[in-house]
């Protein structure tokens, strides 16, 4: 089934109501609160940030996630509220309190997130104000992705139609990231919705196991984000479809896969609207030692400057690629090693493929805006020694709109 | 002693003498062709970079240094011969048989380096036919600095005089590298040149360990070359000092701090000049729970693109220095994490300073050409747990000049 994702088309899960308000965290005004109510019993499993460095938000929200069951999702975008030390827990709790108290349930079956400038105060007087409006409003789910944007040029949501045992189900989801884009087994802000009915435990397999599949193999930057978050919610409020029971059973397969097409298609939307991208990359690393160092060399080739600017200025430049490969230390078997840019081969069994000219190839294929590069590490190809990463390049306009971000 | 680096008042090294040649390597038709000549029994040690694919010249190189003895040392930039298979090897083995004929020695006892583009074959006749030209002179140190230039702006050389047991000991080293320069145990190109009578060992277990605490704290773009050697000779022809038994006698620690400050000196030569800088960055990070996260956390502020694109927009954003640290993931005990830059305190104990305006401190400060960060990461501070890290930031001219680095 085509997926169309015009606003209007966009189904609507039942068991969940979206608010949305200009509380005035942002200093341009535009929309910057989110707050998502959900039907008793929804419930809840998250990934987030590695980071050694972590906001207030996410140790709130791992808590909550471990419980299983949520009643509510508040987003602010324009402060992370990240470094703001016993402030910064005070505007958790006078928050979720004044949720809490308009919903009638408990703090903690709140999720909380923040996006923005680290280190500056937030000023949850004015989320505060705003809950009575939002929990008023009945909003699309475009509305809930522009709510969380904060260097994002547009609203990123999709969603997928499946099936539990024959019985239709639905997911939405939505994201937003645009730099600091680097997620490291969670990502950015992502919200998943379902109206399937399916036990938090076995909701947070699911979820851990497509993620490592999807946002975690993008990078804008290699900067990745102390408030990092993906959240998945599951109404329950589809109607009744048999019992899941365990995340490997094949009852649950249709769905896995239709939370992975939708996790890849708001990856995707995250790197093509990366901040002062031109160009999207796909670079597949294949015939490595492991899953692992496809991975590294993959995502090293994805974050290295030179690699980026060289695709920027449409330049085949090559041995960039293979200098990044070598960079990140995986092993390689330089006798074996290989290289396609597009379906152009360019190197093999470690050397340039003979008449290789570059001004009837590679040169015109970088000119495109969608770059897919190939690397063989040169050990006997396997489907568990591969990696794909997608990437945006590294243009002036990235330097601009990060040379002043706050201003 | 106060050290001019005028060339004029460059002083020679007994037991070499430089040549340098325009060999057509590089397009622009500079000098791109260095050849230094020693004195037999000139003994030799060197680090390499720790790329897992790495050019033919690294290869060559490795196994001479093991031998200790150095003859020649022959450098071209314009072309990296790496990914160059066959073609590359074959290149090594005439340019050194060619070497070895002209000075009556063997190509095993020749170090060859080369840099520049990965992947494009050497034209190696070109420089075969300038050997003789080469071996007919005697040049400066400045002129050998320059025959290795590629996207630097100006050469880089410089000088330090020291003592063994009271007897006068000159070192001089050239260094090269703007851009793909983050070394790791190794570096760009440097080479090191001294009077001292050092056995190879001995001067290899002084050099790797100097090496690590100045060039190998360095990075512009986070990407290691595949090309990158650090080398030193030791002509021994000064006039005649205590022998030199073993690397960790006192005899010997004028003359390591000495190379030390000659291998700090040439490292902020490399940074100053970065591919597109327009600021010095000295990162240091102290209580850190070990040297080498220290380290760690030190290098992934230095890489972090949104930190370098804020420094060169003299943005005081200092949260992107935090996240920095975050997502280096070093432990930090973040209710002690502290940050200074300059000699303002931005972060105390986990959150920021009372009264701090970044309009009368940090705003100013963040304009001038030389900044200074200080991360604690909130651990007991000792000697043992810091670590400094240089960099340049990033501008829109790194771009530019990496967009179309070939043409």
């Amino acid at each position: 089934m085509k997926n169309i994702c015009l606003s209007s088309l966009m189904p609507k899960i039942k068991g969940m109501e979206i608010g949305t308000a200009e509380a005035g965290i942002k200093k341009s005004g535009c929309v910057d609160m989110l707050l998502v109510r959900f039907t008793p019993s929804t419930s809840v499993a998250g990934v987030f940030t590695q980071s050694s460095i972590v906001s207030e938000t996410v140790n709130w929200s791992k808590k909550i996630i471990k419980k299983g069951l949520a009643k509510a999702l508040i987003v602010n975008s324009g402060n992370a509220n990240c470094c703001t030390g016993e402030d910064g827990k005070i505007a958790i709790y006078k928050t979720t309190e004044e949720i809490a108290y308009n919903l009638g349930c408990k703090p903690d079956e709140i999720v909380v997130a923040s996006t923005g400038v680290i280190g500056a105060k937030l000023p949850y007087e004015r989320i505060v104000k705003k809950i009575p409006e939002c929990i008023s409003q009945d909003k699309t789910l475009e509305d809930a992705a522009r709510a969380i944007m904060t260097t994002d040029t547009k609203p990123k949501f999709s969603h997928k139609y499946t099936h539990i045992g024959g019985v239709p189900i639905t997911i939405t989801g939505i994201t937003k990231g645009a730099g600091m884009a680097a997620p490291n087994m969670a990502t950015i802000l992502t919200y998943i919705f379902t109206d399937a009915k399916i036990p938090s435990p076995i909701l947070q397999e699911i979820f851990s196991k497509e993620i490592k599949k999807t946002l975690n193999c993008m990078t804008v930057d290699s900067d990745t984000s102390t408030n990092d978050m993906a959240v998945i919610f599951a109404t329950g409020k589809a109607p009744k479809h048999p019992e899941v029971t365990s995340s490997s059973s094949s009852l649950i397969k249709p769905f896995c896969n239709s939370l992975r097409d939708l996790l890849e298609d708001l990856t995707k939307k995250l790197v093509e609207d990366a901040e002062g991208a031109t160009k999207f990359i796909t670079i597949n690393v294949v015939g490595a030692k492991n899953a692992k160092s496809a991975f590294v060399a993959a995502k090293s080739i994805a974050e290295s400057p030179l690699v980026k600017t060289a695709i920027y200025g449409s330049d085949p430049n090559w041995g960039r690629i293979i200098m990044a490969v070598g960079k990140s230390q995986v092993a390689v078997n330089q006798d074996k090693l290989a290289l396609k840019i597009g379906e152009t081969q360019i190197l093999k069994n470690g050397e340039i493929v003979k008449g290789y000219d570059e001004h009837t190839s590679t040169a015109p294929y970088m000119k495109q805006d969608k770059i897919e590069i190939e690397v063989n590490l040169g050990f006997p190809e396997k489907s568990s020694n591969k990696a794909t990463v997608w990437t945006s390049d590294l243009s002036p306009e990235y330097i601009s709109i990060n040379a002043d971000y706050r201003s």
